[in-house]
């Protein structure tokens, strides 16, 4: 599915294969996984390559780290059984959240892929069983001393604190990555932009909804 | 842009940059290079990222070069003047044809390109004389006996010569590529492909002057 | 400096250079960046070098970047002028918290660094202009229901929610990460945690004020 | 065998292991595989170890590839059973022609290995079922406006058109490819050049038949 | 165990697997293998990571495989029964000599892996039988004409002659390396290095039975 | 220059660039640098090429840098001026002693690029100021109790100690290697080994003067 925040665009995919990877093997549980990265061209000028260069960068690996964490925490792995998923999130073109877009649109990637197993009866236990939480996420920061939803890459760069909240549809955090880009933040800041993040994921959370459903 | 033919779809795009790699520096001659990759699920089963096995494989090096050299014989390097141009050729779904296909799509977002550093009065030479030929890509083959024009996957793995013709917009030849896949290929089966794909480009060239004066 | 949180010893050191990367050249900034990694027998059970895998893997880049964010958020580049600084966190012995072991241990050895800069007449700013701030990080996670400061291994990989604080010696936020390892949180552990890692950071900033004046 | 044409000498053996990748296993097929390098000093310059450099280069792959596909198709896989040939090329001096020598070349060894792996009786089916073809290769170019058989280096740099033809030993084609490197070409001069491809293959099939037959 | 010679300082640390690898299966015998790296930090001028830089350079290879060779003519593989043991040796400061230290201290490291092999019963052997002799080694030179030995780092670099002698703990030898790092030398000298390298092995011999034996 | 010893053939190439690497340009001195590989079929058993796995092994550095040591050894850089030279040592034919076959192989042509260099007016020096010495290498060992010259690779495997000599044409020494393959050696055995060692070299030193009076 192509996932689009603003002028931020995500292609997000699901692979399912049988079975799990070997140290896993007998466990009875599933694995997802995650794989994030950009077209070179995603940005405004252009990047290089990491098949080119031969190395995936820190960046793409915290980011794919992230993505994975996050959907692992929405998925019962036992009612999985033991089949993997990967989560390829690319992004065709970059505006600022794209980390989070990534996370958003996994989930509804990985609902339909378990949705699939669940044809073939090939899930350890029921979709609501698996997908027994969903999850979604914004970033928030601080511009001029204002908390913000949704940061574009123009704002993304002059933010004081940048943020990242991922959030269940109910409203708890599955994780939370603030940074003071430009100084430090106190607590209180914090708490405004807790609060913002919450609602925008709760937001999203009707969308993925709404995209299920139809 | 993107290039759709059949399912496949390839985004193309050209980036410019001033300034040519240091072997060609004071040549005054620019540079034209490209790059292809596909998404790992642009195919029906995932296939791993490149970046992530850590080098790129010998079949996405073969194209790449193939899609640089066509693009090469398009362009007087001389008028481009020391500016360099990459084209970025990403396979966002694999249905055959996709190396064709790139060159056909990498054809206009060159044309676009030089068209820009024109408006920018970075060119050494006019527009037309930098573009000084059109060039356009199909894959031809034969299937049970019959010589076929583009191939789609299915199509693909059965023929028996894959081949693949790259023209001008005026009939010319830049490169062709023809492949006993199962066996081996006579003189009148080469004959009636090369007469095949001459006219799928021929086709494909008039697709493409309407694109660009679009 | 050699850094012991528990059974936790990791080896801070800062290494000058004078000048900056090339794409700094002529900004007047300085440039502090870090490395962390752990020897293969830093754990109970032998892990392969990153070296000989030939790449560093996921988790150290993660690491090694949020350490360098950390201490550039203590430090005015330009008030040290164009200055490189690598620290590198080697970890000797892990037993939890070796992030924001490092994070403590690499503040102090910076300012050693920049003391000896100084010394050196090689700054562009005073000690205090350049350091000003001091960063400190814990790790607090809820174990059993309960908000607890410095896990060690044991009680990490049984924690059901894992965050790292990092915070100046004022108690504001440079960095916060917050991670449900075993499902998610609400927002009221989340604000037992930071209070609690407030706290800690505080107390370490002590201990490095002690650490420098002796 | 050491294979010269000109100044350009390739060494090319053939290397049998009982068995099939993995992938393969069961099939009852073999497989056929070729790797081509040059060595630094091959050419007048030295250029670069591709094993120092870390990578294999697109040239390098894309050589190796042709090899191994116009090897493949004088074999029998069936017959040849499950057993593994490699073929290395090792281009000692380079003067034109290396891979279109490596080819023709690579088949005696092939033959030598088949009839090798006959005498110890683990060939599924006869040496002449298994090698049912011969195939051998020419380039051929267009220098100054005339069609040439066999361009040594310095001719090679300045063809207009050049171009590889592989043929089996009645004259069918296994692969052609034809690049113009100085423009375009037009379909008459394809056709002369794929004439005296042909023949400059024959007459390099009656040799072969002659060095297998001493 | 930490090492010290000097002031080169280098943690040895032995890490015991049950089994060995898959080539040596089934053969009743053991493994041992070493890996020598140095801290970045290690010398007085920071050098790169090797891990950041994607390779293991020669010197490291080299002194790994120096490593690993004089233990194993100290340890009988039959009665270590099939257990490999890794010997990690890192230098945490550099003032020459690390590859001489790395081998007395890794001897130690060894001899306690192996006695805990035997309180586990997992060895073939009896550990005296196992360890059937002592291994230490020294770097003596020339420096001014004067054979001397070890050498710190400011000696090691003016050195004439520079030697590694490896010896066990009867005076024979296991390992002997001399180069003439400026210039050349004659015999006698290497009579002079030979005798002063075997009394310091059996020095550092005594001094090992007494840490063995505390 | 092709080195033949027994059956074991080394291809030993000079090639010579103006310049020295940036590291030391401007210091008035001349590099010599050794790149040792070996063929995949050159044993008898087929060893994969260190290009397509991505690095080279330790023992192909080892051995590069020992050729590279032992050549500078007999060079004085200063009369060489700022040229470089790179000797490549490939085996085609592997039988035992590789590395001092390359060794005295890339001595002579070594001298040959250096008197290129001075019909060229580009040395600092005279040619015999610049090769005022000669390098010559055997492989000796201990078989069956037997000190022995020159082992071919069934020697080699069984060999109790194995040692490389390198010496100059007036038998000094520029590097001794001597390893106990099968346990330990005692210094009578030590002392007759060098004895061998360096009447092979002479023998060899005798060798290259014809070769390079011829």
């Amino acid at each position: 599915m192509l996932v689009e925040f603003g002028a931020t665009r995500v292609l997000c995919t699901a692979s399912v294969t049988e079975g799990v990877p070997r140290w896993r093997k007998g466990s009875g549980l599933g694995w997802v996984t995650a794989e994030y990265a950009m077209l070179p061209r995603a940005t405004n000028t252009r990047s290089d390559r990491e098949s080119v260069r031969g190395k995936v960068g820190g960046r793409t690996h915290e980011i794919s780290r992230l993505i994975g964490r996050s959907l692992r925490a929405c998925v019962d792995l036992k009612a999985l059984g033991e089949n993997s998923i990967v989560l390829d999130c690319d992004v065709l073109q970059a505006d600022g959240g794209t980390r989070t877009a990534a996370i958003t649109g996994a989930y509804v990637a990985l609902h339909d892929a378990v949705t699939w197993l669940a044809e073939r009866k090939a899930l350890a236990g029921k979709v609501d069983k698996v997908m027994h939480r969903s999850v979604a996420a914004v970033s928030v920061g601080v511009i001029g001393g204002e908390p913000m939803l949704d940061l574009c890459y123009a704002e993304d760069v002059t933010a004081e604190v940048d943020m990242n909240v991922v959030c269940t549809g109910t409203g708890d955090f599955v994780e939370v990555q603030g940074t003071g880009e430009a100084g430090v933040f106190a607590r209180d800041q914090l708490d405004a932009l807790l609060d913002l993040g919450v609602a925008g994921c709760l937001e999203l959370a009707d969308a993925q909804r709404k995209a299920l459903s139809s």
